[in-house]
């Protein structure tokens, strides 16, 4: 029998996060492990020990299914930043104090960019105290920003949803017969990963949207406009994918040009919102059509009636590898996805020292947006469409998809 | 061989609107139709002679499959008001004009309380100048508003959805922990069954939202943040559903107490949008707790990815019971559903005089909506729950629903 085994959830959630905590709990109980903890909202919930057992949650196979199918972060999330060891090195005897209470030697962080460094930071501590508890990053997000991994579980199934609900946006612009703009807005601050998904659409039974503005490129009021006005030469409804993190050539966010409420979270992000109906709003006052505002919002990561397999199944395969890799002795280390081969798509795990992972972003390279700026090139949607193909049908009862039910005691 | 047939679809959308238009097509040949011609942008395209012959769009079985699994009217739609015969006869005249030309015997129109007033008005005027024409409604709507009929094809795949992202909402706002209010937005000008639909999130795996306003109650905004701090006090996620029809005891749209540019459409309704984003901002103001303002959007009236088969079959139902009831000698009449039982859930079709339901609106009753006006009952769910039943597989092709592909040449 091996020791015991925590695992936490972290940042923004995704459709599938919860199949890489089925991935660490079933793979950690079949290689031995004695009780698997999770953590309930993350490194901070751990530190005001909020923590369940997650065998008295997860009862039987069917449990495990439902547990991969169930949206949003199971064991709930939080955005907390670790400091800096030398910074307030008291949070960090102060966590390891509880995880030798648990009698814990495996940690498991599930988590993007963010969640990354305090795996990291984690890490580091136990090496300078010299602790055996080993710490591993299992990655997830629906932003695909993470570094040195080929592509992020979360991701593909947020495009899947992308490419669908697009394809039926677009067929919704065309059902009256008068010239009209659609402004789709998708998530993804600085990389354009889920934006571009929107170029999935296209295919033999859709024109796909006009035009694809991703954060990756200045964007331009004044070119969109007339961009616009172009293709409403020859088209009456006009269906245009923007990120929600476009910027201007003097930095400000389009959305910031709205006199919106700005939160900032702990990582001093801004929250974005009100892009689409922004440029909307232009184009009404410009032009004078008709226009619709669509956020897709947060759907995007927690659509899970509509995932897709292959994503669903990697997610669940980076649980079991980071669970089999640290049983195994490693430690500070985040598993990725090597890509294999593109045409049979072919895909396995590796091994990544987190130091060279976290805070890093990865962004749309330059050469796979059209030079126009204002679309994803084919070697684009090559790389993405292997990662949506193939479905995970939800267990559906009494007309609507089952969740493994957990009410949250805090 | 019978004589030639014209279908159309007017007003919004619906997920399965293109089922009823298979069930016409498929029934109308079945039995003998000459020709299909299916007018594009309803009554207003007809006028400017565009259609087609469905034939050369439907080639086989398999598009018949797709053509029902795709969303959004395939004919393409409009909101256009047939005048009062006495004011313009001229219309009718050109109309019939056209009719004749294509030879035309059957004309069925698919579509809700505008577009069933201008099939009633077509067949007062055949009737007046003794043409043998036939003229049958087809009910479709998202907002179950129709009079007469039990409930309207389109409103349980609708339901269905917002039933199933409702829960995925719910999930998504318990992820961090940390006092929050997500206001749901969900169509229904007058008739707040698209609204109550959100209760059917609530099952064994999940709370359902806190609360949910009708249009059919004046809505209140002192007892709505009132309500949100009480329910604040012993839990951390609200979710509360709204309308967008929404309106304060004054008569005013809560959406009204926005800025924003209100379009009015032909038949003098406005476009109501904002409601959740103006309530969200009086909560941050008045409560100052994180607020999300989610637009369920046009997603409702187009997402064939999730429908009810229950619904879909329904509404392939309604288009060949038109057809049936046509080619037997019915004219001025609507197909409508009768519900023979709740459980075991039964339904057939019926017929009715389109004069007794054309511009009546069928709103919830007051007795479906608790004393307090913010949830609905037991019975409202007992009603609506056979008709988000099961699903209707989308056919996936590369990852992605197919749809039946029409390009519309005007």
């Amino acid at each position: 029998m091996r020791g015991n085994v925590i695992v936490g959830q972290s940042g923004g959630p995704t459709a599938v996060i919860n199949s890489s905590l089925a991935g660490v709990y079933k793979t950690a109980k079949e290689r031995g492990a004695n009780k698997v903890y999770g953590m309930l909202h993350g490194i901070q919930g751990l530190l005001e020990e909020k923590y369940i057992n997650l065998s008295e949650h997860i009862h039987n196979e069917l449990d495990i299914e439902l547990l991969k199918r169930t949206p949003s972060s199971y064991l709930g999330s939080c955005r907390y930043k670790l400091p800096e060891i030398n910074q307030n090195e008291n949070i960090y005897k102060q966590i390891f104090i509880i995880l030798q209470k648990l009698e814990i030697e495996y940690f498991f962080y599930i988590g993007g960019n963010d969640s990354m460094d305090t795996v990291k930071k984690l890490a580091d501590y136990a090496q300078k105290i010299n602790s055996s508890i080993r710490f591993m990053g299992v990655p997830k997000t629906i932003d695909n920003d993470l570094a040195v991994t080929d592509h992020t579980p979360g991701f593909g199934s947020a495009a899947k949803y992308i490419g669908s609900i697009t394809k039926e946006v677009i067929r919704d612009g065309l059902v009256y017969g008068q010239k009209s703009v659609t402004i789709i807005e998708i998530m993804g601050r600085n990389a354009g990963w889920l934006t571009g998904a929107a170029a999935l659409s296209k295919c033999e039974d859709c024109e796909g949207p006009d035009m694809i503005y991703l954060p990756e490129r200045i964007f331009d009021i004044e070119a969109f406009v007339k961009k616009v006005e172009e293709k409403q030469k020859t088209k009456e409804s006009v269906v245009v994918a923007v990120s929600e993190g476009i910027k201007l050539a003097d930095g400000r966010y389009v959305c910031e040009l709205n006199d919106t409420v700005h939160e900032i979270d702990a990582f001093g992000h801004k929250a974005l919102t009100g892009t689409s109906r922004y440029l909307a709003d232009v184009l009404t006052e410009r032009i004078g059509c008709k226009t619709r505002a669509i956020e897709f919002n947060s759907l995007q990561r927690c659509a899970s009636h509509i995932v897709s397999r292959v994503d669903i199944t990697e997610a669940w395969q980076v649980g079991g590898a980071a669970v089999k890799a640290a049983f195994e002795g490693e430690t500070g280390q985040m598993v990725i996805l090597k890509r294999i081969s593109n045409d049979p798509y072919q895909c396995t795990t590796e091994l990544y020292d987190l130091h060279q992972i976290a805070n890093i972003e990865k962004t749309v390279p330059q050469e796979w947006i059209t030079a126009t700026g204002d679309y994803v090139t084919p070697e684009f949607l090559s790389y993405v469409r292997p990662l949506i193909q193939a479905e995970l049908t939800p267990i559906m009862v009494d007309g609507l998809p089952r969740h493994l039910y957990y009410s949250n005691p805090w």
